[in-house]
């Protein structure tokens, strides 16, 4: 079934407008590029609006937000708004400073975000309006579990209600939901976690995603999710095979996108719906 | 007869001076120290006259302009042409935004580029002074063919007699052209625009071919042309054996460029003179 | 003996704030993960002490320093001086410009760094106070040698006891001390000065190892070259086999670091204590 919405993106070759860090900024691009999106990057004030609008959809990644980028991100956002683009938000690091924390904040309550994608630290500080974090990695404390995926779920389903976004949660157990539906996903591996930019990189992939299926947010979603889980297995079992370290598997994950397609994301996927 | 000129920047390393995209900035520094030169990026007002001037040659590259880096845009080039240090500008994503044409439109005025080097949708509006364009990448309808190739040639030859430059335009045919003599390469492989930074790294090879060969601008910019474009290909035939994605390619490229010699690029060019 | 002082970075996981260059930040924070760190970057005034205050260690790098950026290195610094975290300095480029070489100097002023490491030439601008560069990378005419090597370890000592920090210089040969006792450092090979960052990945995995190793700074710091050194030959020998270029090499070097444990290290650790 979510095969389809991967098959979207190459089919549509969506163009994607990214105000995102500098730090993985780059393997966000290749990865828009391998998926079968395309990338475009401006976050000056006086160009943002322009850009957004020659573009399918929108991603605000508040990875190294600064004083000059963050007005662009709210003009970008009431920008797509306004030409009914989907946008999505990664509030990379909420919690670990008020700037992150309050410009999460403010843009959820400026913009519409037809995702916001976090970790569950992350999406727990937008949530609640405060809280700390562990830099930018998800505190031990929040992991979602088997233990507590129901009440994962039903945070995740509120904040979605809250906020009429699809709340996309990533972590070993992943949660894609709109305030009804939850795909809860466990593919994926640990390896996924010592490279930089699998975040980044699956936000930009999300963005991709919904705008090549504006009709279906939360399928499109929760495929990129699968998507990139799939890959980060197809990665590590190559990387198995000639003990190589972290920085051959960001090529490796990027790769397995660059050469995925929906059969294989359908026959790999793992996920229930709650 | 190209050879030499791929030679001689291993023989004299140039130092670039690059304000550029934080994009691919990494490829560039990396392509750059491949190809025989030596990279540096500074782009504060502050110091790039200083920078410029301890450099061989600079590149402008307007992937990421913003406020700060505009004017020290316009401050190295016309340092560099005081200098005599031979520049070029990348001017991506003109047409895209009125920020980004103007720019470069105003650069082109206020300074004197030795090569200007963009795909054929961004050459085409700095020529006519305004346009669209479709993101970083080149408008299909704008393409170079066998069909349309003697007009294209006459059109870049006539902007490089208004402009004094020597016009480099890429694609799947490139035209690397002064007023009266024009290079129609055609070496290189589709593969290359699915990653991010070809068009940036070629323009970085580029500046390091004439800052390295000054008396041959011409000459030396159609073989940093034919170089990425064997280039290419080497690293293509590479990714056919291991069924790899665009994140190893661009691996594969980069390390084609940094065991690149003259006879290879002799034996594989694939060029005509109009 | 250095075997452990590895070791305990994958046992502390030191969470390090870099406040760093866009060209080679990915590299920075892909090696911090491999050895067993964990990085965040921020760099805008209004976060950076919060960010720091989280942290274990800073790394301050001035590669594309500028107007922004630079008040945050000192905001940061003082910071982390107030609270004992360790922090590095990285003077990249101190010599090619006035602004590069005043921020070093100031910063060494208001900031006490446990370390400061660059190359030979831009430590000599450090401790004269003055002088030129050429670019980036070090001027031949500086380079450590056997034959001058004793000179060159008064030298440091001396700069040591002014600044009351670790004098950490990478080349050829890698000189790393207090003002008692230095560390003369013979591992590594010459391809790593083909890539971009192997500075700037060693400062970040120094300020790692001295965060996870707060009692022990200058065995800390060596054992973080000999890493490094130890490193760059294992992923030569790698690149040897398949005659590959410089990206790939740097894939090569982070998995090594990946790799890397304690009794290796020692294996292949070549050193003496001046």
């Amino acid at each position: 079934m979510l095969g389809k919405y991967t098959d979207n993106v190459r089919l549509k070759t969506p163009l994607i407008h990214n105000i995102t860090n500098y730090v993985t900024v780059n393997d966000v691009a290749n990865i828009l590029l391998a998926c079968g999106g395309s990338p475009i990057m401006a976050d000056d004030q006086d160009e943002v609006e322009e850009i957004t609008s020659i573009c399918g959809g929108l991603c605000i990644n508040i990875g190294t937000l600064n004083h000059n980028t963050i007005p662009s991100m709210f003009k970008a956002g009431k920008k797509a708004n306004s030409l009914n683009h989907p946008a999505l938000l990664d509030p990379v690091g909420a919690g670990a400073s008020a700037l992150r924390t309050q410009t999460a904040l403010d843009l959820i309550k400026d913009v519409h975000f037809s995702v916001i994608r976090g970790n569950i630290s992350e999406i727990k500080v937008l949530a609640n309006g405060t809280g700390g974090a562990k830099g930018v990695d998800a505190d031990v404390a929040d992991t979602v579990t088997d233990k507590n995926i129901e009440q994962a779920v039903a945070f995740a389903k509120a904040f979605a209600e809250k906020t009429n976004s699809v709340i996309a949660i990533s972590g070993a157990i992943d949660i894609v939901c709109d305030s009804k539906r939850a795909f809860v996903i466990k593919n994926g591996h640990p390896v996924m976690s010592r490279i930089t930019g699998s975040g980044c990189m699956l936000s930009a992939m999300t963005t991709a995603y919904i705008t090549a299926n504006p009709d279906n947010i939360l399928e499109a979603a929760a495929a990129s999710f699968v998507a990139m889980g799939v890959c980060g297995e197809l990665a590590q079992e190559k990387l198995a095979k000639n003990n190589a370290g972290n920085s051959t598997f960001r090529n490796y994950l990027i790769d397995a996108v660059f050469n995925l397609d929906g059969e294989t994301l359908e026959r790999r996927a793992k996920y229930e719906i709650y």
